[in-house]
């Protein structure tokens, strides 16, 4: 990745670099998915097909991203990193398939093109799903990822705990229920933190993990990353509200009109975004025992509450 | 387990030593899922009650006994391979949830009871197989399972292996095309082998892996589990043909007339039992490195093509 300058103090400099540097590996880990996710020619490859479709969609790659860029504090070589970060990017792939399917949030499109289970059927997009998670699991345990065992384990160990009904299945759960629910800001928060922010800290975290950090250090990108989740999800719905006003003319967005409470809705637009912005620098001073070379992880936050998409 | 003596030939004496053994051991498994699977207050509750739901369902627990068993042969602690036999056991559970599904086979009973999605919501069955195989690796890759990492990975690798799209999420995807692909002999056994086979192969298997086996050992674990997978399998579609008949007077079951492809519809009904002795037989064979050490599992291969339910 491009290094930034100590002396690059402009903001577009920065969102430059750090826009490149999110390009280059986003083109990384396409390649990494497309080569651990090869076409089989045998009659389960219709499952392969929309794992593929899935995985191959041209995201921004935010969790790979940050998976590499930790890993990139300590030196790991980028044919480890990479191999975390797509396990990563599977694990949110399925979730995607999974919260877009009819009896979830029953979406049609994603990013413009069909939803998995659109262009597909249900059932595919079921088991596609299925299988990228499963696929995660495998690629961490490869020995590919790294030498030793108990450095692959460890990664599973985060994964495992990240995505499960602790983590991120136990966040899209709440938000199902979320109308019954009543949930105050610590609840709203906590279901923030469980549905991206689990997943998004595992991304930090399993950098961190790849390189045979200390446990400190591990805790201190895994605080950034809940930092940094929340703080992009906040933007999300920030976005939502204005991208909605812009382009309709109305000054409510999808998650209003759905009925979902969001810290927009709690806050109010600027609150929200202030909100947003001390996330951001609570994520940032997590990033304070790495220095300078955590240059492209705080741009990456700051990211989050200034992007326009 | 209580141990076969050798000079135990009668039929009846020997399943009855399998059928207490069995019963033992899924009383067992069954505590440990309850004791890995607490339930939680938090909102998410609810998505883990969906788990211990499907999870505690007074199933026959064949994998878990396969996996202990396999286990025994080595002097795994209990402790030790109760946890594999559960990891195994919730990979199961999550495929029979996800399996149930109205996009899938659309079932609305199992095992006498309303299956998941009828129990609680479509979301939540799909949540609770999602977070069920989650915890499957979360469970292996914890320091209980096994005190060396290396061991602890290589069960998650085995793992991944047998239920993914190369596996048993590849076997359900074949089978709901199968209409369509006109399957012959060596299609439809390969079907099978990777509906069914690989994770009952994968409980024999990790058996033998949680203790340190040689190669050689696994792989003859496996071997007998693909054998004894599919004639387990085959002896179900004679139940279903020959349960229908005494039940409803019918000589067809629900198979035919799903318009499934079977190995019944293809080789007569007393040809599928000779099939499926023969694979007990090559199931039994490949016992023979572990002498009478191995006599449970031999007598779970005979009870696969014997049993009556």
């Amino acid at each position: 990745m491009n290094k930034v300058t100590s002396n690059a103090a402009p903001a577009e400099i920065l969102a430059g670099d750090f826009k490149a540097a999110l390009k280059l590996t986003a083109e990384a880990v396409n390649a990494e998915l497309d080569r651990l996710l090869p076409s089989v020619s045998e009659p389960e490859g219709y499952v392969v097909e929309a794992m593929r479709y899935a995985a191959l969609d041209g995201g921004k790659r935010l969790r790979p991203f940050l998976a590499c860029a930790a890993a990139d504090l300590f030196d790991v070589p980028r044919t480890q990193s990479l191999r975390v970060a797509a396990a990563v990017e599977m694990v949110h792939c399925y979730s995607l398939i999974h919260d877009d399917l009819p009896a979830m949030d029953d979406d049609d499109l994603r990013r413009g093109r069909p939803t998995v289970h659109r262009q597909f059927d249900e059932a595919t997009a079921i088991l596609a799903g299925d299988a990228l998670l499963t696929e995660a699991f495998g690629v961490l345990a490869d020995p590919a990822t790294h030498a030793d065992g108990n450095v692959r384990i460890a990664l599973v160990q985060e994964l495992a705990q990240a995505s499960g009904a602790a983590g991120m299945v136990g966040g899209q759960m709440i938000d199902l229920r979320a109308a019954d629910l009543d949930l105050d800001d610590a609840g709203l928060r906590r279901l923030q933190n469980l549905k991206t922010g689990c997943i998004i800290a595992c991304a930090c975290r399993s950098g961190a993990v790849v390189g045979q950090a200390s446990s400190e250090r591990v805790e201190a990108l895994g605080a950034y990353g809940i930092a940094m989740g929340l703080a992009f999800q906040i933007a999300d719905d920030v976005l939502d509200v204005e991208g909605s006003a812009a382009e309709t003319g109305k000054a409510t967005g999808k998650d209003e009109a759905a009925g979902k409470a969001t810290f927009v809705s709690r806050l109010g637009l600027e609150g929200a975004k202030n909100y947003a912005r001390s996330l951001a620098d609570d994520a940032v001073a997590h990033l304070a025992p790495f220095g300078a070379k955590a240059s492209l992880l705080k741009e990456a936050a700051l990211f989050a509450v200034t992007r326009r998409n």
